[in-house]
């Protein structure tokens, strides 16, 4: 193998029009191969003509302005529910907008309200019949008779989108002032298809020098509906997976036309919570996402073989208006793309564009972006900020999944012309391109050591959500912090969906399954622990010999007496209050020992009183073969037990930090019993971690701290090695291949 | 009016064999007029012919051994759940009382199980054919045929109670050894009322100085089933208002026979909660309670019958056998009963006795008991014990009760002699007997000043378990701290059930209604709320003026979108984790305030963070005309919100301490639009209460607290009157009745 080149390739910097020298100055000390724009910059012909390769940015629903604007009929919609309004009397009328942001909507009423809307009392929970409301276009207002003063009434209704929601968010956070507003067109329009075609057929005979076009994404935006106050209540809801911005009369015709039943608006409403990524999805929901799915796929491709006609490559971005996309999804591939770019904060995200099937190329785009300010409003590039060190800590968060999973390629966006006063920034990327293209060289070589067999991740989702909750990490929702940990350990993960699990069983190779995740949510399973015979086949699996660790609310699915489908295999269960006269079994308190956590192989590095977040209380152990390793106010929080020659292991909740990560890792080989196999690989010290390539000889070691940290790494064959790390820095060590 | 002599009369006196001259010398200093016999103390010949009136104590059930261990099918019984089995494979079999106390309990093979008996599949939550199981009575176990490996299986069955449970607690309590077990018989047995009218008829013969038979109680006992492992879990299920312990196949055919459909096991073993009086009751639970209440009803009034053909009267305890005496029921006056004594911690237990209907004579039993040990162990009427000032602490808890609501007598139990070394308690007590009987004749001269309307709780239960939730007071259920802090008030409360509710709507009287609790219990009301009824009369009644108070879970019945029923009313609604994607309303914090209390009527007393024990999180803001007076962690606390005329106010918990009974004051007179009316008959120091009694001008203050308190009592008339109160203490006022 030839020594890598370190120095250059596989980067993809942010040109900017007027600042020719220092993009040309900053391609060469970065190695970028590439060239973008960016939203806000151009590139000149100068850059266009100096040999990089050159990226294009294109979001194909707001392209074609103004046609968009005087063809509202051609624009996306969606449901809305209105605010829910009590009755008085025996007539009720009802403002649909009120309360939402009249610029983002506009109410649809040419497309036969009352066959696309509905009406409902929302005290007894039953649609109003249609022949009791009408419609006031003028007022903008739905009037329904027999009303039942003291009842609820809420109208679920169409409405178009006016302003593309990106669009409206750059605007608003600038201060574009009376710049355009860009209105998104919805391409199950046989109009807008022709007009989205014959636009970038023509955008790309006028972009010559562009080598790859990088749509933004597709066609439909992640759900985001504002409201009318904004400093008060601007999100009135906002998913990263929910495909509510796609619906149209067209749409649902196709739907029923395909799938042989009807979807109605409550499908969509969900009594106003709509279908958040994070609440176990209905099956009529998931039959909805596969027919647009598989929409964006057909009218994508159309777009991508355009692309590939004029002999340019085709990267999608795995943001923004990626509804529909789904690179998770076997279909993937069906598209075409030839990249997949993710932007990331942190090691799940990478993880999430490493697992993508279907595209050649994975890249990363990594933070800080290259604006005066970061995203909560702190200065990056500009006075008090302090880029450089930003820009390590974001990459010691993404590099612990760099070191587990390929990557092909990195870049920056934003205004290139903000990094010019900050020349130790330079000089880091610099470094950090290389340290990149080290650890792309090793994962060239072969993949890392990871433990014997496979940790399976169930959620309502499966494989179609692996590495990823809704969106970039949110604190709140604990399979975020769990994948967070995941991705950065030497474990073979795999997600596994409810529907797989009753339809194959765990497969062969998962020694562990982790179930996480509050009652309800998609990650614990709400509803899909309904079939019977996904308890039964875990309940099975462990007693002869599989793993399983609970997190949370695992198998939460509230009957009477029970909250946890699983409670007798892990040996806990909740009470949510309704057990006031059950007893419950007493424990030998393990808070006499240090840090109140017992002694025992999981819980060998806590040095401090567990921190695991916002966790659940009222657990209980359902007799007395549960082992209570730490607790709180008498609520188990960390539970061992063996069930028949299986184990599983028991988390109130989960809080990614150095600590926790390692106690997670140590649980997961607890629970596949290959606790006697531990050593091998793994660090001293919690805040570094290592990685072995077999292949290439090469231990990779860490230090995910922004201090100098010292450690020991247990080798494979029994020896230990000490290493020095500086702040955010990695060593890599030369061994015998094995 | 005579004065009314305060030295003599309404007082119980726990007599003791052996100790004639200190019973009869106490008798004299504490004017007792009633001498009884104690659990373990008998009254001598001396004692009785004292000229006192003499109470004598009477556990039917339990009265007569040994027939009851020979007449074991004439025993109690009751259904049990198994412990769930999970089948490994096609056949399984369950130890029916695996986990079970066997000295409690024994398996009913005797009566048909096949007919009485069910198995569940609970991971699929069916119904076991009764073909596929089959009964072993020699392994005391239940053979299942054609299990699936991994399901879960468990059995209701019939079983016995070998061993009265508390004589079974005082046995093993008190180390008996070898004493006698001794069992209850089942009154609802046609060979048992034989045996027991027999028994009392001669007994009753054989007491003649006896005056007050006092019933301990009537027939069945509270829920109290016992685990096999005393040290790790000895309460399996002990709830003081569940109706398990009456069950019988004979009690079954005639509920069969007079409501016109069949009960089964799982009426009553409800997945392993069985009935607990904090869960919201079925329909048909509430169905048999109403019969086994008309059985004790018939079968009670043979016996109070009985006593009073002997000239004596009949008091019954309200405790321990007290299943089916209801005595807030409307029908408890039917069984002629001439007094009833409560067993008092605290003030709602005074309200509770005095509440009841259909009986001259309401008595309280004071704490201390005159035991060497108090309830959890420490120390009393023994060296390390004060027991003086534990009667102090103890009356005034109960002594809040005790100035709203009249009580006819007060009494102590126990063992006298203890009380020999400490003539300081018989001071003491010699006191507070003069402050119960000056309080006493206040009653006496008329009814104490309330607020104008009435505060009514809404419940499941509604007045049947009027001032409880189910015994004693026990931190963790709210509406205990909410009835404590009531109980004391000057304020009239009802008790309302949802029955009530949406039959008559909300009373004309009643200003204010608070609705307190967990979701899903009987306190917050759980599937009640599925009547639209409750909702809608609720809705219209605030928006006309009436005054709402929501506490923890009120109204919580969840749907998609919603966890309150009453959420617009109130304002706030509860996300308990399925809102991820929503937005919540921003308000302005009032944080910046002192105490993180925003300035309002509500809070004008309120002078350090608010205490309200384990409360509610998630609580958000339905929209932007909620106020948000107090918060934590972004969660709103207390907020208030005007809906139409009327008013309602939100608090995330309760915890009774003297501030927080300030508050909900404040929060019923605010929610009732009676602000402006507050000064009068209120008290500057939260930690004392004033109580106006208008008809004979006496103004009585108490200290609720241990240290000396000074305090201004508002009057009527605008005035203020300061007041010195020593620690314990109580003053009157003498002013112009009015």
């Amino acid at each position: 193998m030839n020594p890598p080149d370190l120095t250059r390739g596989d980067f993809t910097l942010p040109g900017e029009a007027g600042h020719e020298a220092l993009t040309l100055r900053l391609a060469r000390q970065w190695g970028a191969d590439t060239i973008r724009d960016s939203d806000g910059t151009q590139l000149s012909p100068a850059i266009e003509a100096s040999g990089y390769a050159i990226y294009s940015t294109l979001c194909l629903p707001r392209s074609v302005q103004p046609w968009a604007r005087e063809h509202r009929d051609q624009l996306q919609q969606n449901f809305l529910m209105s605010q829910p309004v009590v009755a008085d009397r025996a007539v009720t009328t009802i403002t649909l907008l009120a309360g939402f942001y009249t610029e983002q909507f506009a109410v649809n009423f040419q497309d036969r309200p009352r066959r696309w809307w509905q009406v409902f009392d929302r005290t007894t929970g039953r649609e109003v019949p249609k022949t009791r409301w009408s419609v006031n276009p003028r007022r903008g207002a739905v009037t329904i008779r027999g009303t039942v003063p003291g009842h609820r009434y809420t109208v679920n209704f169409l409405a178009f989108r006016i302003w593309e929601e990106i669009s409206m968010y750059n605007h608003l956070t600038n201060h574009w002032g009376d710049r355009e507003h860009l209105a998104a067109v919805d391409p199950m329009q046989p109009a807008v298809q022709q007009v989205l075609l014959a636009f970038l057929e023509r955008w790309l005979r006028e972009h010559p020098a562009t080598r790859v076009v990088r749509f933004t994404s597709m066609f439909y935006n992640f759900s985001w509906f504002w409201g009318a106050d904004h400093a008060r209540l601007r999100d009135l809801y906002s998913d990263w997976g929910d495909y509510a911005m796609t619906v149209s009369p067209r749409a649902l015709r196709g739907f029923e036309r395909k799938y042989g039943y009807r979807l109605n608006s409550e499908d969509f409403v969900n009594g106003g919570l709509y279908n958040s990524t994070h609440n176990a999805p209905s099956r009529r929901y998931r039959d909805y996402m596969d027919y647009i799915h598989g929409f964006v796929i057909e009218f994508g491709r159309r777009c991508i073989d355009l692309v590939h006609r004029h002999g340019k490559l085709a990267y999608v971005f795995y943001d923004d208006h990626w509804i529909g996309v789904e690179p998770s999804s076997p279909r993937f591939r069906e598209f075409g793309f030839d990249g997949l770019i993710k932007c990331v904060f942190n090691a799940f995200e990478v993880r999430l564009c490493a697992h993508a099937r279907g595209v050649r190329t994975h890249e990363l785009r990594l933070h800080p972006y290259l604006f005066p300010t970061g995203l909560k409003g702190e200065p990056t590039f500009k006075a008090g900020g302090n880029p450089t060190l930003d820009a390590k800590n974001f990459w010691i968060d993404a590099r612990r999944g760099l070191v587990r999973a390929p990557i092909d390629r990195i870049g920056l966006g934003g205004y290139l012309s903000l990094v010019e006063p900050f020349p130790d920034f330079q000089d880091y990327i610099a470094g950090l391109a290389r340290e990149f293209r080290l650890l792309k060289s090793f994962h060239a070589g072969g993949r890392p050591w990871s433990a014997p067999g496979k940790v399976g991740v169930l959620t309502a989702w499966g494989d179609l959500r692996a590495w990823t909750c809704s969106g970039h990490f949110t604190r709140g929702v604990v399979l975020y912090d769990v994948l967070e940990a995941l991705a950065g350990l030497a474990l073979d993960v795999v997600f596994l969906s409810f529907d797989d699990l009753a339809a194959r069983g765990v497969p062969r190779d998962v020694k562990v399954v982790i179930n996480a995740g509050r009652a309800g949510s998609a990650w614990s399973g709400g509803h899909y622990w309904d079939d019977p015979q996904v308890e039964t086949i875990l309940t099975r699996w462990v007693r002869r010999g599989g793993g399983l660790i609970g997190i949370g609310e695992p198998s939460a699915r509230p009957r009477p007496g029970e909250h946890f489908r699983l409670a007798r295999v892990l040996g806990v269960d909740r009470d949510t209050g309704d057990r006031v006269a059950n007893g419950k079994y007493r424990y030998p308190s393990p808070s006499g020992r240090v840090f109140a956590t017992a002694d025992h192989f999981i819980t060998a590095d806590v040095t401090a009183a567990l921190d695991l977040g916002a966790d659940v209380d009222g657990i209980y152990l359902v007799d007395g073969e549960t082992e209570v390793l730490a607790e709180r106010e008498q609520s188990p929080r960390l539970t061992v037990r063996e069930s028949g020659r299986g184990r599983s292991v028991y988390l109130s909740g989960f809080r990614f930090t150095s600590e926790n990560t390692r106690l997670l890792h140590r649980a997961v080989r607890w629970a596949a019993r290959q606790e006697r196999a531990w050593a091998a690989w793994t660090t001293s010290n919690v805040r570094t971690e290592a990685t072995w390539f077999p292949r290439s000889g090469k231990l990779v070691v860490i230090n995910n701290a922004a201090e100098p940290e010292t450690t020991a790494i247990m080798l494979g064959d029994g020896g230990v090695v000490p290493v020095e790390l500086a702040a955010h820095g990695l060593a890599v060590l030369d061994l015998p291949a094995g």
